[in-house]
């Protein structure tokens, strides 16, 4: 669905951040989701420096945040899943298939991105500091052990619990995703089609183009 | 509840582990959480060096899993939360409080756990090594601005949420613990209270005491 204006759920987004961030920060995963959910949404856009009172929403100050009115939270995990609820199409129902959805959210968050967050710091924030240099082998090798658990998981299934997407697939992706700046990913060929897999499906594509067509109205002038 | 060999509910755990880790390893959470919604359970005791054979249960080779013989899951977060939903007691019904507390259990394991895990690699597994001493100041700092913003938060709220313990809560608490080898949650005297009152609760006692417990009785024998 277009972002809409009118629409009652809201979520927070920023109004622009540099190239090597765009079309990976978190407010992806939340329009993704609402976009294969088939739910209209408005964003709030927040400049890079936020007001203080942010932190009220958002505690450690960073994006999404989302509110239909009903529920506000944050973390994009507890997003995905509340909207998993409201629509049957990113949640299986069943008990046993629901709650395999759910372990690989928190699988994507807690047993996936930390290695594969801490290589894109050490690459993108840290690249010039010693400690960065003498660590960056053992960090890539790390991330590379985390990748390949989710591989073998993965085999010739299409998604991680076989036939459906779910909001655990959803998360999987964007994680993998924060390593597009090296070719580790396509040392695992099954995940590298799994990826491509989850780009290509409309909702991604609408969800990627909304956020950087934010990011294009709001590209910073040259001084 | 005691461990019951004939409980229908089974999780995962060491059969032991090295000091450092005893106290910390994730089937405490389960534990934890079984104590508190008053649930027996008996437990899968596993040696340091699984069989090849437990990837197909744990794709990460971690602890616990968890199975009901209903739903088999690991991560627990989604352990939790399924112990929540068969038990108020750690999870509200309301939508608004239900999501609340979900979030913070995403929020425990992937806004802070990074943080402060790497900070716990760094002074126990790669304490030698070059990279890390010159890191260690950086992250130290990190885990800091993390524990601020859930102190920051919490304020003298009694829980994350107010007056109600939730799962979310019981997550929080146990990645704080990953910094007891340290000064640092004492620097926020909430929330060094916070962890107080958490670990004052019979069901944490109990937990804690039954995991201890196994690996007394596993202890290696001097050569």
């Amino acid at each position: 669905m277009p972002v809409n204006p009118n629409a009652s759920i809201e979520i927070t987004a920023f109004r622009w951040v540099p190239e090597f961030a765009q079309g990976l920060v978190r407010d992806l995963r939340a329009r993704w989701a609402l976009e294969e959910a088939g739910l209209d949404y408005r964003v709030r856009l927040l400049d890079q420096q936020r007001p203080p009172e942010y932190l009220l929403e958002q505690p450690f100050d960073q994006v999404p945040c989302f509110t239909d009115g009903q529920v506000n939270i944050f973390e994009t995990g507890a997003i995905l899943q509340y909207l998993g609820e409201t629509n049957e199409v990113l949640l299986p129902r069943n008990p046993q298939e629901r709650y395999r959805a759910i372990q690989w959210t928190y699988a994507a968050l807690n047993s996936v991105e930390p290695a594969v967050l801490n290589l894109l710091l050490i690459d993108i924030f840290y690249a010039g500091e010693e400690w960065a240099k003498l660590r960056r082998p053992g960090a890539a090798d790390f991330a590379r052990l985390k990748l390949k658990r989710v591989s073998d998981w993965l085999g010739d299934k299409q998604w991680l619990e076989g036939d459906r997407f779910t909001i655990g697939d959803l998360l999987m992706v964007t994680v993998l995703r924060f390593l597009r700046h090296t070719e580790i990913v396509s040392e695992f060929p099954n995940l590298a089609d799994f990826v491509r897999r989850a780009e290509a499906r409309p909702a991604f594509q609408r969800a990627l183009s909304d956020q950087l067509a934010a990011y294009e109205a709001h590209e910073p002038q040259a001084a």
